[in-house]
């Protein structure tokens, strides 16, 4: 393989190898590729999450492994692998796992995961 | 069962569902959310598709089957499932796959997927 790799932007991205250098514990959160000014992020987390909403933006998550309770005022939503679903902006959520999941989170730069 | 569905946008997106709404044939894509102003929409395709660019906007694949060839000017890069890929924006790309891929395009809303 003599491929030339001039553009450093035009390395693909393998979401398994960015999972393992996060580190160890039910929740981490991970910069992984910028588009634009929006963050791909990957999230791991097992456990009750605080009740937050985003006052400025949607938030989208892609569900990669596992599977999540998504609790809003009036339902919740359970969203597995191979689902996901846009948090409108300003709509309080709760995400719940009791297994635990990974995901794939979508949103403008500069928003907080604070627990 | 008795869940309350006020908000029709925190219905859960089932990926496979929808790819299996998509017609028949080797090339075709299907918008299936929107987040602010971005379009997220899955493609399938299988064969040679044509050298274009952007000239506005990055575009994300995130491969969800299969694999492609993503040929630049000066390189190849090949992306299989699990992997993504950022095409920053003006950037020359030819997505090619013998075997045909399925991903989820992740773009500003407007873009053209002209072949």
């Amino acid at each position: 393989m003599n491929r030339i790799r001039r553009h450093e932007k035009l390395e693909k991205i393998n979401l398994s190898e960015k999972f393992g250098k996060l580190p160890n514990g039910d929740y981490a959160v991970g910069l992984i590729a910028k588009m634009s000014d929006y963050d791909f992020k990957i999230v791991k987390f097992k456990g009750d999450f605080v009740r937050h909403s985003h006052s400025g933006t949607d938030e989208m998550f892609i569900i990669l492994e596992g599977a999540l309770a998504m609790n809003f005022r009036d339902q919740e939503v359970e969203v597995h692998a191979g689902e996901m679903i846009v948090i409108p902006k300003g709509v309080e959520h709760k995400p719940s796992s009791i297994d635990g999941y990974k995901a794939l989170l979508i949103e403008p730069e500069g928003v907080p995961n604070t627990r």
